[in-house]
């Protein structure tokens, strides 16, 4: 689930995670935190690589609880009965809820925190299906469940952030080719949404203005980046790419965090994933991708009206390697305006 | 060289990308720096992941100049005139030396800045051995070219960092099996090295002490992660990885900068750089990896003496996927405690 390289299940090589609750470490230098699995019955020969392909083994989701998951948190059905979304408990959660909220202790110049949170997968139906090939009602039940459990996990006031993401293709970390999302609510504000926050933050104290308003302000005079436009959503390459091919959704009214999705914005949010994606597919064929939600911290009494919530999709066109690791820097072998062409060139036809 | 996941070589994919210099751009909300290689002929099937195994070449750096490099910048030979190392201009350089320093300017929101700097390639003689196979006094010339480049390329007063590193494996982005280093002169002081700095003067702030220095002193009374030691550096297993099976390696005396490294210490860092990768080769064989050097910023009148260059060295265990992308927060499958038992169970005989 978490993304290893390594081909042996997580299952085989843990034993029964649920009896070793992670830890949060955070790094007195950087001030990163960092989950540490206390998985000991993990050897070293789990972490070899196999260089032989994977095995294509049964599909997990194609009926989770037969598949040995836990029952549903969360079930939509079609009019025959027959189960179209489910989320359930991830069955090698990275963080799990037992007990109250923790608070961080020292250790030597070191600070950690116990993983307390929920780890929850949500599979919709079909087994080949990502957003690039849903159809619009299908895609709006997703984006509904999504939102009907951050929003039930945002009430329990532990909980400081919640990460919604997609990891598709075995390059991207899947370790399940069926289609999912995942859930993560933990009790940390991570360092990338902190310096997302903190940088709007800092903009807004120094011109007045919200900075991913004026982002889409200038977005639409150049025109040459942007990919496609609906009622609620509006999807383009940025201007700073961390990958080439990357696409970012934005809502187009203010609103800070994703908790704050109207019902009757489900079906264009599905639209602009779906549209997105498929030109990605187009345009990569297949490609292996990541996405993820970044929203404004939760259950610190803060408004965060100068942050806005959106989607960042990339797609998996380069190996981060020394220079990316050490630096932070990104290296995009396409100018964003290029890739957007391309991009362009593939909306489908619904979305025209 | 960049670590794409493209099989097709940037030379077929670029044409001539001499006469394209990279523009580094910032993003406004992070302040994140993204080189973008302005490779105006690239196709989008230029990013296409080929599913195939890649085709073995020729090796482009048995005989360098053979293959079409550049004349070497700095050539190291043995008693009979064979060169054991050398370095060369990157034939598909992210950054290349033009004309006066540059200032950032504005576009929109954003900063951007030309990619003026350098982009060099060393080369160690043999095409399969690596610093963990290595002898002593062949380590130690790697070390020494290592920083003979670097304190060249510092002289440059418009470069403010050098990032040096190793991509070993194709998982690792190395697209050329042949081991080498990269080093990568910047005009801008990348975001990690910032944020790694930055943290490190709080602290000095804060308790008037050296980050480094307590840690290394508390690891010490610890001993449960500590891997290798000589006179002049010593190896461990972070207290908060980012990878499982992470190694750092850090100089015992006070060093801001890799420029500050001595003569007397290029075999010590060598021997430190073999005993850390054979341990990594013993536990995970033959490990995709990446190393790199972090060190002090360069050409600002600073001294930075609250800092200390260090190796990280950082095997590739895990996919960094949507949760570790958008959160920062990586997931460590071990504990570094456990891995570091593993690791010096495989301690080289030479280094006991």
């Amino acid at each position: 689930m978490w993304g290893f390289f390594s081909r042996r299940s997580n299952k085989e090589a843990s034993g029964n995670p649920e009896k070793l609750p992670s830890e949060l470490r955070r790094d007195v230098v950087t001030g990163d935190w960092v989950v540490i699995a206390r998985a000991r019955s993990k050897r070293p020969s789990d972490f070899v690589t196999e260089k032989a392909p994977r095995k294509e083994k049964k599909d997990p989701f194609a009926n989770p609880q037969a598949s040995g998951n836990a029952p549903s948190l969360l079930r939509y059905e079609d009019e025959r009965g027959e189960w179209t979304v489910q989320v359930i408990p991830n069955k090698y959660p990275a963080f799990t809820q037992h007990g109250e909220c923790r608070i961080p202790r020292e250790e030597g110049p070191f600070s950690l925190i116990d993983g307390r949170g929920y780890h929850e997968v949500l599979i919709t139906r079909d087994d080949k299906r990502d957003f690039s090939r849903m159809e619009a009602h299908e895609a709006a039940a997703a984006v509904r469940a999504l939102h009907a459990r951050f929003n039930e996990l945002a009430q329990d006031g532990c909980v400081r952030y919640i990460s919604l993401f997609q990891n598709h293709g075995a390059e991207a970390g899947a370790s399940v080719a069926h289609p999912h999302c995942q859930i993560m609510a933990l009790p940390v504000v991570p360092t990338e949404v902190r310096r997302d926050v903190g940088g709007s933050r800092r903009y807004w104290e120094r011109t007045g203005r919200r900075v991913h308003e004026d982002i889409i302000a200038w977005e639409r005079e150049q025109g040459t980046r942007i990919l496609f436009e609906n009622e609620h959503f509006l999807a383009l390459c940025p201007f700073v790419p961390r990958t080439a091919f990357e696409i970012r959704i934005f809502p187009k009214e203010q609103q800070a965090s994703f908790a704050q999705l109207k019902q009757e914005q489900y079906e264009a949010l599905g639209d602009a994933l779906r549209a997105s994606l498929a030109m990605l597919d187009g345009v990569l064929q297949d490609p292996a991708y990541n996405f993820f939600i970044h929203s404004a911290p939760l259950n610190d009494g803060r408004e965060y009206d100068y942050y806005r919530w959106h989607v960042e999709i990339m797609p998996k066109t380069a190996i981060w390697a020394g220079f990316e690791l050490g630096t932070g820097i990104e290296i995009c072998s396409i100018e964003p305006e290029r890739a957007a062409e391309f991009l362009r060139a593939q909306l489908p036809t619904w979305a025209s």
